[in-house]
Parts: C-alpha cells; sequence; structure tokens
C-alpha cells in the first residue's frame, strides 16, 4: 500500500485565499465606498496573484487557490489565468460570509451560487475550504453532497483525515491559525483587523520550524497565504526563501490540494474522524 | 535537612493542562456547532496527548497533566493513558470554569463533580490547579478539605510556598503568565482568544531565560503547556529543545508536581504565605 | 523613454507625517487637558523634526513632510524650517479627522483650510496624504481639482499609478501598513493606541526586507514616520542605518514624493488604475 | 558651567514603580477577592523588591522607587528598606488612580495623603510620578506648591526640562512608553491588562538600542520598571545585562532622580517648555 505522503517526509500543500474585497464587504458593504480599504484588498488579485505565479513558476511548484465565487465573477479572467499555470481553483463560498454565522438555509444558496459562477467559466472543482474556516456541520454535507473530493478547514489533525457522513467520506486537509499568514501580516484600523505587523523573517521562521517539526512527525504542510497580505514584495521573498530551503530539504513533496486528498483517500491508513457532537448541560455551560 | 530542590539549581515542573473543548465551551455552549472550533480543541488529546507523551519517554523526564473531570468524562481512557506512563494526572475544575466567576455554592459542586470523575476511574489525585488559574479563597479550603497536597494556580512567589488555612496547609507550586504558552500560541477569532501567534524560537529562548534566571535564583520552573497548542509539531521540536537544553545544563531536575509538592512540605524553610485580606476602602477605590 | 525609477532598481520616499496633537484631539477635544497625552504628541514637531532634519542633512537625502493645516498654523515657522532644507510640505488634511468620517461637505472645508494655511505662509504645495490614509472618492477629486500633483493614500499597487477623474488624472504614490511607524511605535492607553511597542532592530529587519524585496520587484519604497514615534533616539538610530543600507545597495533612488509624481507621470507605462466602482448587493452583504 | 550630564553622554535612572495591588484595586475594588491577581501584585514588594535591591548592591548602582502612599502604609518597613539601601524613595499618588480620571478636588487629596504616609515614616521627598502618568494640570502645581523638586510623567522631550508656573518651575524628567516594562510584561485576562509577553532578550535589545541613541543625542535614559514585572528571574538577568553593558559603555551615568533634577535645575540652557493650552474649536474637533 502506498503511503499519502508518497514517499516524502512531508507534503506541502502552497495555498492561497484569493479573497480580494471580500471579507470586508461582509463586515459592513459600507465599506465598498473606502478607497483605501477597497485598494488594500484588489492589490491581491491585481497585483498580488500575477507576482505569485511567476514565483510559482520560478521555483516549479504547483498551488492551491481558494477563490470567493464573488471574485471570480468580478474578474471574469482570474480563475481561468490561474488553471492556465497548472494550478488548482478550488471552491472558497460565494460571499466570504462564515457558514456558521449564517441564517438557516442560506449556507446553501451561498454554496451552490459559487459553484454555477465556476461552472459557467469550465472551472472544475474538486475542493472547498469555508470562508473564515467557519465550516458548519452543514458544509462537509454540501461537500459531499456536490461530489466535491475535499473539505480545507478544520483542525481536528496535522494530516489527511477523513470525515464521513450521508455521503461519500470528504478527505479533510486540516489547516490552522500558525499556518496562516492573516494573523501575521493583517492590519486595518476600520474594520479593526490584525495587531502587531510582522516582519517577514519572523513568519518565514516560524513555518521553517513548523516544516520541520512536520517533516519529523509526517504531516501535512498546508500553509494558507492571502494575496494581498503575501504577495508584498518582502513577503515574496520570504516565501521564496521557504520554498528553497524546502527543496533543499529533499524530503518535502509539493502537491495540489486534489491531488493530496486522492492520495489520503487511497491510504487504507488515513484516520477516519468522524464529526463529534457534543450534548452540552446548560447547567455545567449556562452561557 | 533537605531542601525542597534536593540539591539542584532549579526544578522543573512540566505541566500540560488538556482542556480540550471546556475553554470554549465556558465561552458559550453553541460552539459545540462550530466544527472548526470544536476540532481544534479537540487535537489536544486526540494528537497532542500522544505525541506529548511519546515525547517524555524519549526524552525520560516525568511531568503533570492537569485535567477537567469533563475531559476524563468524555475521554475515559485518556487519565489512564497518562499515568500508565509514569505520569501524574490531576485534577483541573470539572468544567473548567474561573472559580471567581461561578455564583455560590457552584464551585464545590463542579470541584467534588472532577473528584467523582476520577475516583471512578481509579486516578489518584494529589494536586489541584484552578480553571483560568481563577482560584477564589474557597478553592485553597476545598484542596485542603478534601486532603489534597498542593495547589498551583497562584503568582506569589517563584519557589512553592505554604498556605495555611482551617486544614492542613496546602503547598502552592506557583505559575506566571510567562511561563503558559496560551499567550505565546493560542488563537482564535471567535470566542476572540489571543493577539499574535509568536513563533517557537521566541517562545523557546522566553523559557531558557527564564531557567536560567530560575538556576540563578533557585526557582521552580513551572510551564503550563496545552496539548491544542504545544502539540503542534514546530512547538513540539522547541519543547524538545528545551528539554535538553535544561539536561544539559546538569543542575535542573525534573519532577511531578506532588513530588515537588511533598519536598516543599518536608522543607523547614518553605516560605509561609497567607492569603492576604483586604480592608479596601470604597473612598480610595470607588468603583 | 525613460522610466519612472530613473534606472534605480527602487524608488524611496522618505516621509514624515508631522501630525502632532491632532490625531488625538480628533479622537476627543478633552484629550487637550492631558498633558501627558499632549506632551507625547508635540515632541514629534518640538524635538522629533530638528533631529530629522538634522539626519536628512547627514545623510543627504531628500524627504517629504505631510503636515496638518492646524499643526503648520498653531507653529507658524514649522513649515518653512522644512522647506528651508530642501525637503518638500505637503498636504495633509487641516484637522487630521478622516474623509470617510467626515459629514457631506466637511471634506472639502477641511481641504481648503489647510490650503489657505499653506499659502498665508507662502508653501507651495503639490501633493496631499489623506489623515489616516482613509481618502474618500470625493478626494481623489479635490486633489485634480485644486491643481495638486499627487495623492499618497491608498494602497492599490506597490509603484505609483494614475487614477483618472474629472480633471487630470492624479498620481498615486501608494501607501501600506506594513511601512508606517505607526503600527510598530505607537501606544498611548487613552485614547487606545497600540498593542505591543516593537524593537527599532525589528522595525529595520523589516523595512530591509521590504527595500530588498522592492528592489526585485522595481518599487516605490515609501516610507511613513511620525516625528513623535521615529524622532526617540534608538529609532532615529535605526532609521540612520536603514538610509544607509539604501544607499549601499547602490541602485536604490531617494527623492521627494512632488519628484517621484512628475517622474511617473512622464512614463507612458505607468498603470492606470481607475476608483473602482461596486455594487454591492445587500442580499449578499446585508450588514 | 556644568552640564545635566555632568560630562556623561547618557544619564540612566532606572526607576521601579512598586505598584503591588494598587492599579487593579483602582480597576475595581472585587479584586482584593481574586487571590491570583492579588498574588500576581504582591510579588512586587515581596519578591521583586529584596531582589531588586540585592542587584543594585551587585552592580553598584543607584535608583529611585516611586511607591504609592497606599503601599508604603500597608508594608510600614518598606520604604524604608529600601531607602536604606542608599535609594530614593519618590511619590506615586496614594491610590495609583490617574489625577486625569479624577473629580474636581480629589487630586489634591490623595496627593496629600500619600505625603502624609511619607512623613510618619520618616521619608524623605522629593520628587512625583502621577498613576499612569496621567498627570492633569494641576498635578504640576501641586508638585511646585508642596515643594518636590521634580515630576517625573511627561514626554514633551527625553532630557530634563523646567515647567514654570505659579510656584518655582518643576524639573520634568520625561518618561515614555518605549522605556516602560508594563508595555512589554503585563498580562492579565481579568482585568484585561496587555496583549503578547515578550521575551527579556527583546527588551534588553530594545532598551539597548535607546541607550545607544541617547548616549548620541545625550538624553536622559529614564526607564520605568515594576518589580512585579521586572523582579521575574529571566527579567532580572536582562536587567543586569543591560545595566552591565551600559558601565562597559563608558559615558553613561546611573544616578538617583533627584540628584538629576537638581543638575538640570543648575544648569542654565535647561529648556523650559511651559504646559502648553489648547484653544480647540469644537467645528474642528466636534467629539
Amino acid at each position: 500500500m502506498t503511503s499519502w505522503t508518497r514517499g516524502a517526509a512531508a507534503v506541502a500543500t502552497l495555498t492561497f485565499d484569493v479573497d480580494a474585497e471580500t471579507p470586508i464587504l461582509a463586515e459592513g458593504r459600507h465599506y465598498a465606498e473606502h478607497p483605501m480599504v477597497m485598494s488594500h484588498q484588489s492589490y491581491g488579485p491585481d497585483v498580488g496573484v500575477p507576482r505569485i505565479l511567476d514565483l510559482l513558476d520560478d521555483m516549479a511548484v504547483p498551488a492551491t487557490f481558494f477563490v470567493p465565487g464573488w471574485v471570480a465573477e468580478r474578474r471574469p479572467g482570474l480563475a481561468a489565468s490561474i488553471v492556465d499555470r497548472g494550478h488548482e481553483v478550488a471552491h472558497h463560498s460565494y460571499s466570504h460570509r462564515a457558514p456558521t454565522s449564517l441564517p438557516p438555509g442560506a449556507e446553501r444558496a451561498d454554496f451552490v451560487r459559487a459553484l454555477d459562477v465556476f461552472a459557467a467559466q469550465g472551472i472544475e472543482i474538486a475542493g472547498h475550504r469555508a470562508a473564515m474556516w467557519g465550516a458548519s456541520r452543514e458544509t462537509l454535507c454540501l461537500v459531499a453532497e456536490y461530489g466535491l473530493a475535499y473539505d480545507s478547514s478544520l483542525m481536528g489533525d496535522d494530516r489527511p483525515y477523513l470525515v464521513p457522513g450521508a455521503h461519500r467520506p470528504v478527505v479533510e486537509l486540516p489547516v490552522h491559525w500558525s499556518l496562516d499568514d492573516w494573523e501575521q501580516y493583517a492590519y486595518l484600523p476600520e474594520p479593526r483587523i490584525g495587531s502587531v505587523i510582522e516582519s517577514p523573517d519572523k513568519v518565514e521562521r516560524m513555518w521553517r520550524a513548523e516544516l520541520d517539526g512536520m517533516r519529523h512527525y509526517r504531516c501535512l504542510f498546508n500553509v494558507c497565504m492571502h494575496p494581498f497580505l503575501t504577495g508584498r514584495p518582502g513577503r515574496m521573498m520570504a516565501l521564496r526563501n521557504l520554498i528553497r530551503y524546502a527543496q533543499e530539504c529533499g524530503d518535502v513533496t509539493f502537491a495540489r490540494c486534489r491531488d493530496v486528498a486522492a492520495w489520503a483517500r487511497a491510504d487504507a491508513e488515513t484516520a477516519v474522524r468522524p464529526l463529534p457532537t457534543y450534548a452540552v448541560d446548560p447547567e455545567v455551560y449556562p452561557r
């Protein structure tokens, strides 16, 4: 039997969430009239994405881009420009509102609307990442119901695992806050986002430490970046260094999420982790 | 007479608070329906604890695991799996709500309920740590009344000290925010936890500096970690480095909390620090 | 044709926002009766600006000072003392309230009032930066209508770009949070500003990384500093190191903003980026 | 004429604000019933101060301890134990509430009450620091009216300066957030204090950078520490390193605040900086 790592010590999935304006509009649609804030976000697809695509070419590594349907719709050539360079485009909701924050029924509508956008653009979708990683219980059902292979929003492990349900089990490619550039780089005074802005050398050091740990423990280095953040010049250099370091290790495989999902599904030792249910006693937890 | 350090320059107690879902449910039981948040927490017992147990074996050091009763109850084999490897399991409340936040009477019920869980599992308990370190005056009484030897929630010193009361004095093994991984690593957007996520190399550097200071001043290096935080690969490597550094110092003894408590109680020079009372004038402090 | 970089790998615009008391008074005019807070701010023009002017002389580099009209009015010799040393003084609103926070009509009055102050002092103005970088759509119109050459408040790129409108296109010299000393150094408990205060060596390292990235990608290193923050002794040494590093690179040109604006306007390859409009569906973004 | 620096490149005043429980009780007197929080604070006088006094002896440097009257009253031997070691005890309010937060008249009562405590203990007082550095206009008047020589709460310069008033001018020994250990080390979840806890090596690096800058610019290195924070083992080692570094520089003089105040008053070139008044137009600053 072949392991999901295909012989590597760790598998690296470089993922880019091309959120553009959506996380800000989800905070309040009046921000559409704040040119600085909007320009801060549109820098992502306009400047960051082409720069990232060039870097990936330079380093000869594949990546996965999670794109909200709203963003793909507004920029019709964006998703194709990514796929054409050999990378994966995946489902990242339509509006970038967290499923756990939506009224009943709204998640399905949002989920399907994004699928429709990608279908209309001829972009084939194999996986999903919830906005804000805020997956609901329904999220995993929708992923399976619509025939996607994987989700990438949960944190129950640091290796791929299977989440069983009514349909085919979903492969979960787990994420983590420590492998997200948002907590390191994001800053806006209004809407209030972030705290101190970190230096790229700190982020490179932290992610390299996690990669080394993951090589030791045989994990999925599933790093999440945002073109409006990591697309900045100094941060791109740090990403370049990180990729080069991983390549020099000689035991790290870079892959698209869909490929890792397939490898994990084919590995009989992949852990099965059902979504747990909790009968929470209101006397113990009154809030 | 033998000193509580038993000849070492500093004594190190590696402690792991296996909180799992409890601190989040204490913030609001509706978080039980947020799969990402719950998976972030269950990673602790599911992935972190086994990894930590292996590391402790590798390094041949003992440790103490503070486990909320709710967590031990939900995962019946967890406490035994820790004790079976030679480590200590200690009382960490039932529900992980801070005693200072509870209505009158509720603390005793919560305290006893956890003791009952451990008794039913055949786990012998010698010490206690308040949830959120939020001990009330009653906490120390309960610890003594139920025959436990020590508490580990206060910050009145950086060496063990005795807190006298109606029953046998309690040995306090003091903690401190700077030796807690929570303030360095924890992050969740909702419930809002943490600020910037620090790199393991910073935490290792900070804790090594504190250990060196404690070797100079002959203190208790009582470090508090959480499996859902420190259990991540890169952070485990930093912990491994820290333990190795302490071992190479040659003057640091690793011990379980219960052992340190016994050594401190047997040391006639252990400081006695009664809980102070404050007659606070509302004219001076009107709020 | 000549490129806007005039042959350099990157162009550096050192900019100083001489806000003095204005950002605090904008938070609440009662702070005028808080001597510590006011002294924290007046340190900028009183101690920081002379020190900065001396450093710029020492290093033989030009800079641009964005001064609110209120500050120039209160300290009549300030703007002239800057221009006399060969630097540029530019428009930074009258009151340092963000345009996006003002009631209709108020922005124009504030904008013109600052122009009047500078005109009365014989200071010729070529460019503008919105308070808090909070430009409105009207801001760019006012900049063009009043014949200024450039704005420096948006983040749509990391090279100069043109924003077309009813009048002559405005050259935008984009800024970014990561090149602002505020997020690194600012701290006040009330009004609540900042989080952790960073060390100058971190800021120097972060900005050097961005400069290196910008030399790679041929960008505008448009760094924003505040004399009440960067004017402190240790931070001045870090700024001195940064300037020296840039000079030693041999491929970085220092320039005033007005010069860069002219070079960008003369470069036919300068990108044109209209302010985008957004028809935001309230069903998608209900907040 | 003799300069206030007495020939040194920089003068260092090590100051310790022995706040103990007061800043927390000022947030709410119910915290008196939170043993962990109180122990976190009492660590300052109980463990930190003796350790600091020993370090100062070891390094043979003088220091100044700002003690709230409430703290001196509760611990009758504390102030004398400091003075007996050759250090200065100075006025730090009675209750540690910021003057700017007090109702009319309350500041004078609080100010005098502290003076009475010190008089009753035979502690001679020469200077003052406002709680939270929150001096009001009246603060400077009280300092002069009661015959104290200096205040140390404002930030209008980084060298001593004179603040004229109805009585003898007050020497201001300015402070700054970047030379305060609070923003680097303080953390409590409730009351909510601090953000990320920094490593001592960062603080040492930052303060060393500021000291080097101050040696360049001939300033007062007026560092503010709190025994409950800096008294921790690892932080004490960093302070030791910092003092040793300053001593090795060979051009830094350590002095008590009262000595620096006298030197500054005797220096005819000491700047005079009246507290500025602001006629703030409510149309410009409506909040």
